[in-house]
């Protein structure tokens, strides 16, 4: 099949990859997972053809590194099931990209994102999206409700990742939320948190993402018209290490920072604000696809302005280089 | 009167320190408080005669240029009130450190302890209690019960500081903790947070350290032999920048990590794992003295065995030597 291929140096365009995932051992993570699950039936997976596929940040920082990733990569997509259970024959999907062992702790508490022998698509030992055809277990797909088109339905993984802070914390209207970082993730989270009734108020530095989120009735502020204020609830979804100090002198003392931002490498950063303050600090990272799909059925966020641009799958080199330019929105990738 | 202090450059025993805090001026913290509670009605005060003060951690680090604080420190005390309002006429009482301005938004919600323009005794903008005596908001004041020894009322601080945790999350029966630091903090929390019936593990470097946390009942494990696991909740109470890293791995995903060391200076900190591991970093400082007091009295806790040596006020110069060597434990100081 055409994917785009990442062999830890260099990303290409493969028109002949080994359709590896209709092999089961392959299909179902390697020894490495049959080993965890002995001798136990494996979990019913799904062939997905994949529809669309978006790039984000996280596949820009495996082409750094970071995870030490090797094979196709790609974490949203939307896409048509081609083969797996019944119940999803022929039906249109998003899926969710931590695959569980099924049986461990985590697995039976139904927390598979946090399994520690998971599988991540795309990033951790499991092929991903950027692919004509992609291999998710059936536990992890949604259905798509059919007034959601296919340009927001690839949404549907990071706008899950912005719905997370809202299953962590408990939020009031007429809070005051600050999410510092005008990117994708930055605006999806400014419009989920508004949907609680809080007051949000979105700190970037691009004139242009700025504009884009105050058109969905969020409060912005250019970072150079920044004066230090304190907010009860503070999200860094800015993708960089250097906005953490700022972050901390944001929140109240009592308040609650959010991290979304995953940054390889070491921050230089004082903690006593922390304690001084006594901030609750939570990381945050995939969160549920219900929720999202349901926010998109219901009209409540608005995700097809981030689109800049769709690229066959056969130009998803360029596509890749597009999306790491400096100011580029969302960058898809079609298949079909 | 008789008083230690600290000129921002050398620690010095004064037998003559003048008692500002009788000029209601000073007494009120001069004229930022003034001006920050206008005309309003000062809140009332009370000197206390001190009969016992506690050399913390803070204290030494006070002496390294922590707040840049100049005057008596001290903020650890129990005492006997000479002058004040009639319900505590004569009383026995230990007194929380923060001096909230009684006119903001933190503490009209009773969090005083978070208050913009507080005074903190002995740490900012207030004489402490390293003399014959100390001026305290009348408010701030516990009557110590009876069957408290000054020896064991002197802890309620940092013991406070202790339940705070407790005060912060909820803890089960069965849940594994695991407290960093076998110092003084360290062995209050662990004690502390053994009475909610969680499973508690004590880290530590201190071989008879470790041993006066053992008989306190704590399961406790030397550094040396340390075997990585993952807890439910972890306490970083080691005084030192360097346990983060440990303590971030040694949470379970969506796990919790308190931080109780105020440490000056920046940390060296990969922050990745709070996000992959969905942690919940909560600061903890000062905390609620009825709980502290009602474990003394109840003999829940066990905090004479800490005491190291007692010193008169008037060798308190070589009582912080002996409190900053390696190894050492409470030392106290006696005024009378």
């Amino acid at each position: 099949m055409r994917a785009l291929v990442w062999d830890g140096r260099e990303l290409r365009f493969d028109p002949f990859y080994p359709p590896l995932l209709f092999k089961p051992a392959i299909e179902d993570g390697g020894s490495k997972i049959v080993g965890a699950t002995g001798s136990r039936p494996l979990p019913p997976r799904a062939i997905v053809k994949v529809q669309l596929a978006g790039i984000c940040s996280t596949d820009l920082q495996i082409f750094k590194g970071y995870m030490g990733f090797k094979g196709v990569p790609g974490h949203e997509f939307v896409g048509t099931v081609a083969d797996g259970p019944n119940e999803f024959a022929g039906k249109r999907v998003v899926g969710e990209i931590n695959f569980g062992c099924g049986n461990c702790d985590a697995c039976r508490r139904d927390l598979r994102r946090h399994c520690p022998n998971r599988l991540v698509m795309g990033i951790l030992n499991a092929d991903g999206a950027f692919a004509e055809y992609v291999s998710v277990p059936a536990a992890n797909l949604h259905v798509v409700p059919e007034n959601i088109s296919d340009e927001e339905a690839v949404f549907a993984e990071p706008l899950a990742a912005a719905f997370e802070i809202l299953a962590q914390i408990q939020l009031s209207p007429g809070d005051e939320v600050l999410v510092m970082g005008d990117g994708k993730l930055g605006n999806l989270c400014a419009q989920v948190l508004r949907l609680s009734g809080a007051k949000v108020t979105a700190l970037g530095k691009h004139a242009d993402k700025l504009a884009l989120i105050k058109k969905t009735g969020v409060r912005t502020v250019d970072l150079k018209d920044w004066q230090p204020c304190q907010f009860d609830v503070v999200v860094e979804a800015t993708g960089s290490a250097s906005g953490l100090e700022l972050a901390l002198g944001a929140v109240r003392p009592r308040g609650t920072l959010i991290l979304k931002s995953t940054i390889a490498g070491k921050h230089q950063v004082s903690l006593a604000p922390i304690v001084i303050n006594e901030i609750n600090v939570i990381g945050s990272r995939c969160g549920p696809f219900p929720d999202a799909l349901e926010a998109l059925a219901a009209r409540q966020v608005s995700v097809t302005p981030l689109i800049q641009a769709i690229y066959p799958l056969n130009d998803g080199v360029a596509a890749v280089d597009h999306a790491g330019k400096p100011g580029a929105r969302k960058i898809l990738l079609r298949p079909t």
